[in-house]
């Protein structure tokens, strides 16, 4: 709901609660919300990170980064990132967390999990349910959705594009310099350069505003500067681990009728304050409704 | 500075006082800071946005929307912004303000300012300097930057894009249901099938983690739901009303080589930390660096 609502932004004070009430109308007669068009994602791949001000929902993407994903819940399971803290929040680009005193003799135990892995970006196109959007994109041949997952594509491999939202894998130099026990999520503008040079290993499905939000660091690059700006993690649990019932919300299904409708809906902008519909639309900006 | 260090993104806290040292050496040997690439804002177009965590600088584009930005200008000269209110906050979007009370019976007089104006969303091509760049845009044929600000054109006409941090004149229904007494800035994924549908009337050139940083609003499309939760906006001044020295930073200048190189630089993404550097860059991944 909050998606379609998103849609009109911009508009005065003043007439908000005309032109809300329009929305909300049109919704209601699409008759698209088929209970068909929804998935529940699997407890087995959703994370619950509970912070001080509320709970961020990360889903994983095993299908692009396996190795990642499970040394990810590895980590998870062993409570790595219970007492960890958000370590860094660049305005316009990614907030990251893990361990303060990664690299020093204060350093967590990283326990069974690996502590080098080579990166993971590709998928193999044609073992994918591959949803293309129409879109001329500056940095792919095509675009569209994997499972709820902005990616993009050069016909034969697949990646997952770092769209607002996206959770990563921070790294140093080289390619198995990452592990996941230093994670990213893309707080601003899409940094699709970051794109095959970091390993995506899924979105954040609620509770964006919470990292979002969070004030800048005084830092370069937005570190943190000092123990007291730091932000602390009070966990990072395994919706398995907190039975069914935790993972309450949605997401639409991108393979599905309601979810073509959304996109085409995104791309006309026929509602009537629009003034010269663009009729275009761009991956980052179609947006993936929950509920 | 901070946008060249913004280049290195998602490197682990372990590895970041390597890759910067790396990156600001690489700055130096270029050569490229010369005084002619870069411009300070004229005052005379720049207005100063007091709030109790600091000031925000906006550098109004006047080439574009004349008459808005002449109304603003008579706006901020008449103190209508002073003691006004951010409205809203809607997550990956934008950040309103203008008065609490508008359309009420206690809404602020705006003096001599014209109450209704008519979008102004065109500018012509042939007398602009355009610095087109090369990207494969989703919007619009040709994109680029006209003196700072980021643009689009279909080779006849050209307007601004609403990219990260692009200031926009608030709207209702209609082509003339706006005047500059409502304005908002983005603050997440370049919303650009806004683009030639609201008029944009300049770009935050400072300040920006302000706006963008404040928590959500609770209410619908981000907006504040009490007294409470706004924020307050001490003034908005001119910055000729407090002297010259009031705008002290320096714009790298889009026509200038310094701009190219940077443009240059951020497509092809040479720094040894990309495996797989894209080659391509979108519009709103540029960014102007300011000193």
């Amino acid at each position: 709901m909050k998606i379609y609502l998103a849609l009109l932004g911009c508009v005065s004070l003043f007439f908000t609660a005309i032109l809300k009430a329009e929305i909300v109308s049109s919704e209601k007669t699409s008759g698209v919300e088929l209970s068909a068009d929804w998935r529940t994602p699997k407890a087995e791949s959703v994370l619950l990170m509970q912070l001080d001000s509320g709970r961020v929902v990360i889903e994983l993407a095993p299908k692009f980064a396996p190795n990642h994903v499970a040394n990810i819940k590895q980590l998870v399971s062993d409570g790595y990132f219970d007492g960890s803290k958000i370590l860094r929040s660049q305005d316009n680009y990614v907030v990251q967390w893990g361990d303060p005193d990664e690299g020093t003799e204060q350093a967590r135990s990283i326990g069974k999990a690996n502590s080098k892995l080579k990166v993971e970006f590709f998928a193999d196109h044609s073992e994918l349910n591959f949803a293309a959007i129409e879109s001329r994109d500056a940095y792919a041949a095509e675009v569209g959705f994997v499972d709820g997952f902005p990616a993009a594509s050069d016909g034969k491999r697949a990646w997952l594009a770092h769209c607002y939202g996206m959770v990563g894998v921070s790294r140093g130099m080289g390619d198995d310099s990452g592990n996941g026990s230093g994670l990213y999520v893309v707080s601003g503008h899409a940094p699709r350069h970051l794109d095959r040079n970091v390993t995506l290993v899924g979105r954040v499905i609620k509770g964006m505003p919470l990292l979002s939000s969070l004030p800048r660091g005084t830092g370069d690059l937005g570190f943190f500067e000092s123990a007291e700006e730091t932000i602390p993690i009070k966990s990072i649990k395994l919706a398995t681990s907190l039975g069914d019932k935790s993972v309450s919300l949605q997401i639409m299904d991108t393979n599905g009728a309601a979810f073509k409708e959304h996109v085409a809906k995104r791309t006309t902008r026929s509602e009537e304050w629009f003034l010269e519909p663009t009729g275009k639309i761009e991956l980052c900006n179609v947006g993936v409704p929950t509920r």
